[in-house]
């Protein structure tokens, strides 16, 4: 930023440095190779935290690349981690233990929880969290199902956030899938639920939350609603530099969010 | 694979390898650089047998890239060639005979031939072909127009189908475009006519057709359609990875389809 | 091209070389890294003009990298140049001089001058074209307001059009922002609005403007109403090739243009 210091001076438009816990972005990789990966920390390593494999990729990514981009990430204070839909897999065939521990021996530190298309009780959600904090991996989990229209009741989402961070997750996610039409917090055209957002702030912590949002005009509703402390998920990998002009009022659609009081 | 192995035991999941005459993906490029190229085989090569040099864009690639992209191709296992449009291009101009000498000279050793832009008679379709396998060029054709909004009748697709391999095509190809939207079996909202696709697979051989099908919900409807058999045409670069969890079950889309009867 | 030379003897597919002041190609570019850049130019550099570092990317880009950047695309007989946002929020803050002088200090040639997010009468519009150009940058103006959806009537355009370049700019952009939905000539779907283009053309220089047109729809319109003169900008970096084979008539939706009369 510094050759711009000359007439850089509006302090709305910086942001704090990593590590953070608040305002984090956390990218969706479908496929990245070597350069492009290595192009994607190059330009934009101090904007992001967290690199999702999306769904179940890392399964079918050569060995040395999975492990070549965990290094090269964690050398950048980034952290990947395989989609949950690789953990539902595994977990659909008895093998979460089997999972999390080939997860450690490539080295990720993070892995996620979810239960998108299967179904899990809170208690073997509760135990699935537990086992893989006891195995020494962090974790983020994922509330609502890849093929409902719609996210869970307010109530119904609270159990389950609570639930999960009283057994030792780090975040919890509002699923919004890669396309972030007509699920979760989306309509059928992508526009957030603004009402429901609103109401969920009232009685959550955003530090604890990621709100998947691969399209800008969700981007822009969760930076007005919940402002510079959102932590956005699913950015498209291409889309980081994008988003990041948005969470500075570098683009248009936010350009005069930081001047509101 | 390996490394995911100890709890990788579900055989649904795995996929015969290359070479491979069903099951397969053919690939669309729009003008993918060295390095984009070296990182899509590098991650990829394994699930990729065809890669499409989308429309016109070989004859503006430059040459030592052409080369080089043809080459490394090669030695994937992977096959490239221009998409039909350029072959249009070289027809009405009267130089068949040149385009596929040329493309001999470049190390191609696939062409495809159609006649989605100009109009070609069956016999002089017939000539094309037998003229592109005397040369020695594997034929993959096309059967569609780029400007109508369906596919052709069962009876004069099958009519071009029986007559097009007959003459030495290997495969051929329902049109589907760069974007699988009012055109071929997709409608204006790319979802795919299953009755007409029904009929067809009552009377053609899966393994000599590929489905352009450039989107996740058109892949994912002709998977369950025709299942782990489907050859997959269109398949945008950045995507491969993405279908080919499709494919086996690790994305929410086909989580379950492998466990139906 | 001269690998196809054989065949390839239709003169209305071929193009002008750079430099040139019509036909041109202007991009955007919204963070690639360097092997995606140096891909790009690898691949296509000979059918570029312009590159637009998107919103205020360049802001957020590490100094090394946009060094770099702009001198291989220099080497190519390519121009950089941030976008008009980036303009914006350094006028806002009082610091056009500083921004422009910031600009040369990094080997930036061309600056976008724009007040899509911000107001600025004529006059101020004139003295911030007039300091750059006295500092000895080359100017690109643009039209148009990010917010509203629709173009500024026939002779309000004209207005602020010939005042830029009495002012000293070298092109006009027509707004049309990253998307091309409901904005400047497009309307809500990204159809262009063809009775105000053939009216402004009327009565403006083709050699003049450029036509924001990330669209491929939007490409083959104005291709059809301007032909082979017409300056296009905003292309998606990815989308070069398929953007030079719509002006070669290399692919199905201009196909025959060339050959209507």
């Amino acid at each position: 930023m510094s050759g711009w210091k000359s007439f850089w001076t509006d302090q709305s438009r910086q942001r704090e440095s990593k590590p953070r816990s608040v305002g984090i972005n956390s990218l969706i990789d479908k496929g990245l190779g070597y350069h492009a990966f290595q192009d994607l920390l190059g330009i934009a390593a101090e904007h992001i935290d967290f690199i999702k494999l999306g769904f179940g990729t890392a399964g079918i990514t050569p060995r040395w690349l999975l492990r070549a981009k965990i290094e090269l990430a964690r050398q950048h204070q980034i952290s990947l981690f395989p989609g949950g839909t690789f953990f539902e897999v595994a977990y659909r065939q008895g093998d979460a233990q089997a999972y999390f521990q080939t997860l450690l021996s490539f080295g990720f530190e993070w892995v996620e929880i979810s239960d998108g298309s299967i179904d899990l009780s809170l208690r073997e959600r509760g135990q699935a969290i537990t086992l893989a904090r006891r195995l020494g991996l962090n974790v983020i989990t994922e509330i609502g199902k890849k093929t409902e229209h719609k996210a869970p009741s307010i109530e119904e989402f609270l159990t389950i956030y609570q639930h999960d961070l009283a057994h030792g997750a780090t975040y919890v996610t509002m699923e919004g899938r890669e396309h972030g039409c007509h699920v979760g917090i989306y309509d059928v055209h992508g526009h957030v639920q603004t009402n429901y957002v609103q109401e969920l702030l009232t009685q959550i912590d955003p530090a604890k939350m990621i709100w998947e949002a691969p399209q800008k005009k969700q981007q822009t509703a969760l930076l007005e609603l919940i402002r510079s402390k959102v932590n956005l998920g699913n950015i498209p990998a291409n889309e980081i530099l994008a988003v990041e002009t948005l969470r500075r009022g570098l683009r248009s659609d936010t350009f005069f969010l930081w001047e509101q009081k």
